[in-house]
């Protein structure tokens, strides 16, 4: 069946500059090798959308409509609808002193974080260093290839993918979520192990938060989505040893 | 009614050095400020514990058996009963270099943290430096002057209770904590303000843990405690405007 917009699917892409045909994003492990941008804490595989939520470029959701499971199609996307124009105000000439304070010596090609976002160093002048913040692809027209590997039609897996997306945790397996949905209400209990996450309370919120979001604008009749995190009495071993276990396991890996 | 074991009671206390009569630790605002060791980040109340639970010293828990809402008593605690005999082997001399590759200046009666925890500086002489990692109270004769204020009697006022002993965040109130307990299970909603907490996903789990072994092993019947997040489909407003609001909400306070 055709894609429509709200549609849970899994989607391979690269995305080359359409210039220079320069291969700045994939989910392929062969061809990030092959443009070396490979990158060893990435998994590379079909990556779960919702067609139209904004997880990739609008303008590639767009083309995503209409296709069906196994389709292949190359998307061009005009530098407007990527990463916006060149903006020359975000060429900026920063004092020297200001690198030798942190005790860093500038090049030309280095890039750097500042409080205005990433920046990449185009010259150096004497007392001058011109540091250009523009996002490396805005002005750039973009190719991107894509495929659609699957069309997710079962609500447990939308939900299931959702997290995927949006909670990435190299210790969580995603196939120990326990979803029930019973009156509008989805009830997610996840990998005991996600319980162990060294991130803080507030960024899981921010990423439930996501993941309910997509959950609701996409699934007919959820209106609400809890995390619940159970701790249960357990008579055969001690409840510390256990906890102590798990804290091992979660170190270890 | 006399208090037992595994009853959820809420106690002032003050805690002094028999021998000199020094106070170490209080609930009580006036007489903290009086020793000079007033902490503006402690709430000065009684605090909830569960008689026999190990939250105060065994010996002064044993005491309260047996008392009644409103009872004080003076419980005397040997050393030996309290923060143990001191340890000549505690003692240990350190090269005055391991102080000087951290750009320490270390000075009798200074307190420094180190591997083995927490110590005192007793004499420098030279290239060594003695330091005392015995516990302060360690060989000490222990006075506590307790006085019960409250017996909690109801489950969800005893499981709130263990939340405040166990979870303690400035920005979260407790009494926006939702409870309800049903065929052995308590679910516990605790205030929006919680999700945003900064401190590590595991921290909070073990606080949680805690939480629940203290619920399951003083309130008859219950085996499972379920700590759950909603986040709530709203038409009013945008959701991201929401949480964004929170979070202000939660950094300015």
């Amino acid at each position: 069946m055709a894609i429509e917009n709200g549609d849970f699917v899994r989607v391979n892409f690269t995305g080359k500059t359409k210039e220079t045909d320069e291969v700045f994003d994939t989910t392929y492990d062969e061809i990030a090798l092959e443009a070396d941008i490979f990158d060893e804490n990435k998994t590379y595989k079909p990556i779960p959308i919702v067609v139209g939520g904004n997880h990739l470029l609008p303008a590639i959701e767009e083309e995503i409509v209409g296709l069906e499971a196994g389709d292949r199609k190359t998307v061009e996307v005009a530098s407007d609808d990527a990463f916006g124009p060149r903006d020359p105000k975000a060429i900026q000439l920063i004092p020297m002193k200001e690198f030798k304070k942190q005790g860093m010596t500038p090049y030309p090609g280095m890039r750097i974080s500042a409080e205005g976002g990433e920046g990449k160093i185009l010259t150096v002048n004497g007392g001058r260093v011109k540091v250009d913040f523009n996002h490396p692809l805005a002005g750039k027209d973009l190719v991107y290839d894509i495929e659609v590997t699957e069309i997710i039609e079962d609500d447990e897996e939308k939900i299931k993918s959702m997290i995927e997306l949006h909670y990435a945790n190299p210790n969580v397996d995603i196939d120990k979520t326990e979803i029930s949905i019973e009156d509008g209400v989805v009830n997610i209990q996840m990998d005991e192990m996600s319980k162990f996450d060294q991130q803080s309370y507030m960024d899981v919120t921010f990423a439930r938060f996501r993941i309910s979001k997509d959950v609701w604008e996409n699934i007919e009749g959820v209106t609400k989505v809890n995390f619940v995190d159970a701790f249960e009495k357990r008579e055969e071993k001690e409840e510390d040893e256990e906890v102590a276990e798990e804290v091992t396991e979660a170190t270890e890996e």
